[in-house]
């Protein structure tokens, strides 16, 4: 029973981590799905408000390392896109941190205005609980003008 | 071009909700992926830090709400569980917000002792950021002893 257990504990991604953890190794340890994508939840370093959920690929990972800026892969638009490449909310990268799985990913971010399309700061503004329903976003910019600025400019 | 984005904005969480939003109205709302699922993070309602990342579906978000205890479905084993059933370190539910596009919840939670298999207090306890690597798990219990508790009792 305890040789079963220590077998399924060296699937953690913890134990996929060589001894000195360069970023490289960091993410060779990740499981990507079959799709080749991890989940990622960005977090507001400064107040831990989770702000949006997406994915990245292996590239996007890089990428954000490496320039300090969030890229993720979209799904719908099967593409890597930087978080901010239209309407300037970009995202500055603090830290990732993988979970025991090495499947997800929290990025904490300084979020510029809002992470949500919809001009809130975070996407998850529709709340339910034993007291029942509230919207509970903070409208941080115009959806409209944020969006159009690229064509105008 | 207006029109076009007014259609856009229609197939988003809220626009689907209803005027006065019951639990029922709120999961109906939801988008649950071709398995029937949708991401949940877990969140810890004291300090905001990011606990674990595991889906649900309808049936598991409506005993969440119902028992007051997070419940999840595990697409390993298949099943439906409640967090906790084995070690007793139960998530109980405090607030569940769904996203902009309805396909993602973060649900905040009082978490007893730690939500990771591995004994920490949050799955995410391993960081790469421009200064490096480190591992900032925090060991809240001993894998061990909580989850061989139910076979002795």
């Amino acid at each position: 029973m305890a040789k079963r257990k220590l077998t399924r504990v060296a699937k953690d991604f913890p134990e996929r981590l060589p001894k000195r953890v360069t970023a490289k190794a960091f993410l060779a340890a990740l499981k990507f799905d079959e799709h080749g994508l991890v989940t990622v939840v960005a977090q507001d370093a400064a107040n831990g408000e989770v702000l949006m959920l997406a994915h990245a690929n292996r590239v996007a990972l890089e990428k954000s390392l490496r320039t300090g800026y969030m890229h993720y892969y979209s799904r719908s638009r099967a593409k890597l896109w930087k978080k901010g490449e239209d309407s300037g909310h970009v995202q500055a990268l603090v830290t990732l941190a993988a979970d025991c799985d090495g499947d997800a990913i929290v990025a904490k971010v300084k979020q510029v205005k809002g992470a949500c399309h919809l001009g809130l700061r975070s996407c998850f503004a529709y709340q339910i609980g034993p007291k029942g329903y509230r919207k509970v976003g903070r409208k941080v910019f115009e959806p409209v003008e944020a969006y159009n600025k690229r064509k105008k400019s």
